[in-house]
């Protein structure tokens, strides 16, 4: 542990000071540290199952697992082994390699509601891919989002408005998650142009508390889709993977028509994939989306290391209870401080969030008095378990949190 | 030489039904290999150089390098070395490593019109983002493009309209490659509404002659934007870092405010840019665009050993030079056998058609005799050069090009 150790980051500002020349703000996107608390570094330098090292060498224990595609452990021998050997043959193509096909079928056997697969880059190509197939399936145009969900960040879905025109978003309409009235009542505007309903697994929009699913509103979503012929697109982007190896809502009990992966697919490798029903074939064919890498083979070769892992290892309870270790421990720990906080979402992807703390200022103290301490949590958004996180590791983390809820107390009492 | 080898194809034709049954269509994006003559594989193994090896061990001379990625040759040893040493330590993080300074800085250094650099994955990525960062600089939003060029496969520039809507491109105007009275009139359609043009360094549209620049249009398209305060978009996607390391109209004497890159920029690993003028940092700090894989390090490891060793090296040089000797074997064979043909684009991204080839049934014999014979070369798409293609490689294929003239003029005579 690196809570003894004086947590310096001469040459991470240094880096900072190069960089706000050649990029502007000196970092943009989601991993832009300028919005962090102090201490959170901005440039990393190397990672080890769920220990990551920054460019002063100061090592933290990571719960963020990259934003989600860091599942098995950063550096996971087993895959990077695949993604070795598949490098030594060859990467970018005239054509995909064999592993393509492996891929797919590897999905279709595992994914239930999977029958066929298509694999793009980001998370954003899916998502938009399966809007587009939607829409070439139905012949309509109207598509339902969540009000607040994150969907990606072209301009018919990016959060912020800036660059985008009005027209980019001219069908979407909106619901309220786990509110199937309001659903009703956006299909009903949407009357017999309805393309599709996007949902994500659960509701995980940054900075405000998670909320799960509540199963009569995934069946509700179903029926709907069902009853209008739309297509039900499961955003599972973020959770994929993580909370089921079968899609998330398999254990809910609901299959959606499309589902867009990415993130922790291929443990860190760069690729996103659309799955769907037999039904959606044709409309699959007619759109034309592609791009220079999407049929690369190193990470469809990693994807099936990262996937044969997860379905044949205990990866997924081992990554669960390491959740489950930490959410006692914090709570365990903010009731003996008596700071009220809350924890929701899954606890392969929890979020902590403080009570009363609208403008994050205690969220803000404990992830900067964490990360000098060296443990790397987000005030903001979800965090993310790996199945390297041994419970030693929580223990680890706890120390910290300890000392960092300590200095929650005292700066801002039980109130 | 493969061309007295016989050309097997079992294990392909096998992966191809294999791939039927869980990829719709059983591939789709421009790597589809079923619009190709019989013969071309869809299923590659290996890459050495400019020599690829399908699924079936039959080896081929490469002239599509990936459709442009591949600009050192396939499996470079210096550019693979930086990755995997990049990959021993991390690639994608928390946040980016210190090799997105070094390659902005490296890129602000290289191209005279990049005061900064941002990163993405995918070329559409790249020009997406020109585009709203040229509209969140100007407040405006109308965007006038080439008519039939392509600038990526997201909704707002698919060649295919299946799955979009008529709002997704309804803010772009059109103007004829070339024709810059056609530009002037689609300006002053958007009015004071213009947020800028977008412009290929040629005209590489797929299944036309090529067209190079007129550089009194590329001069007369500088002199409206500056005019109408628009932003001038260069999509150097498909030609940057092959046709000049300083932006592919820096040779023409016209420089951009923004432009896009990507395919060549990493000798094949993921990556996209784009640079631009100071006068843009604000609009680029505005723009929310990102992605979960758009700050992994090793795609920029590899952009780093890809144009230092570009810069460094007689590369660019010999890639032209394979260039014209292609381009002058294939104008001497053709001559020799009566067929009438045409040549067009840059030598290192070279296009053959032959004259009256409507439907191009003489491109389909004259490439499908090729690959049965090792060289791969496309009907209807533009051909790329790469440094590893050396006289003797062009020399090789210019034996069987010898064989795939006389088979077309035995087909069609001199008709």
């Amino acid at each position: 542990m690196q809570t003894t150790r004086t947590h310096i980051q001469s040459r991470d500002t240094e880096m900072r000071a190069r960089a706000a020349r050649v990029i502007p703000g000196g970092m943009y996107g989601h991993q832009n540290a300028g919005t962090l608390p102090e201490g959170f570094p901005q440039f990393l330098e190397r990672g080890r199952g769920c220990h990551i090292w920054d460019v002063d060498d100061n090592e933290y224990i990571d719960f963020m697992c990259s934003y989600g595609p860091i599942i098995l452990g950063h550096a996971d021998p087993i895959v990077d082994a695949a993604a070795a050997e598949q490098q030594s043959n060859a990467d970018c193509q005239d054509g995909p390699s064999s592993r393509i096909v492996e891929l797919a079928e590897l999905l279709v056997e595992t994914i239930p509601h999977a029958d066929w697969a298509v694999f793009q880059k980001n998370g954003t190509d899916a998502t938009t891919l399966c809007v587009s197939i939607a829409r070439a399936a139905t012949g309509r145009r109207k598509v339902l989002v969540a009000r607040g969900a994150y969907h990606g960040s072209a301009p018919w879905c990016t959060p912020r408005p800036a660059g985008t025109t009005p027209e980019d978003r001219a069908h979407l309409l909106h619901y309220t998650y786990n509110d199937l009235a309001s659903v009703e009542a956006a299909a009903a505007e949407a009357g017999s142009d309805l393309a599709a309903i996007v949902v994500s697994p659960f509701r995980h929009d940054a900075g405000l508390d998670q909320e799960l699913v509540d199963p009569a509103f995934a069946r509700g979503l179903r029926e709907l889709c069902d009853r209008a012929g739309a297509a039900l697109i499961l955003d599972d982007v973020r959770c994929g993977f993580r909370l089921s190896l079968q899609g998330s809502w398999e254990p809910v009990g609901v299959r959606p028509d499309l589902s867009a992966f990415s993130k922790a697919i291929a443990n860190g490798y760069p690729l996103a994939a659309v799955v769907g029903r037999d039904s959606f074939r044709d409309a699959v064919r007619q759109v034309f989306a592609t791009g220079s890498f999407w049929f690369a083979a190193v990470p469809m070769a990693a994807a099936l290391a990262t996937i044969t892992t997860l379905r044949d290892t205990d990866a997924l309870v081992r990554l669960a209870a390491a959740g489950e270790a930490l959410r006692h421990g914090l709570a365990t720990q903010a009731e003996s401080y008596g700071v009220r906080v809350r924890q929701t979402g899954p606890v392969q992807m929890p979020f902590l969030s403080f009570v009363g703390d609208t403008e994050y200022q205690r969220a803000r103290l404990f992830t900067g008095e964490a990360i000098k301490r060296g443990v790397y949590l987000h005030p903001r958004h979800n965090w993310f378990l790996s199945a390297a996180h041994s419970q030693e590791d929580v223990n680890d983390a706890l120390e910290v949190t300890d000392v960092a809820f300590a200095k929650v107390r005292e700066a801002f009492g039980d109130d």
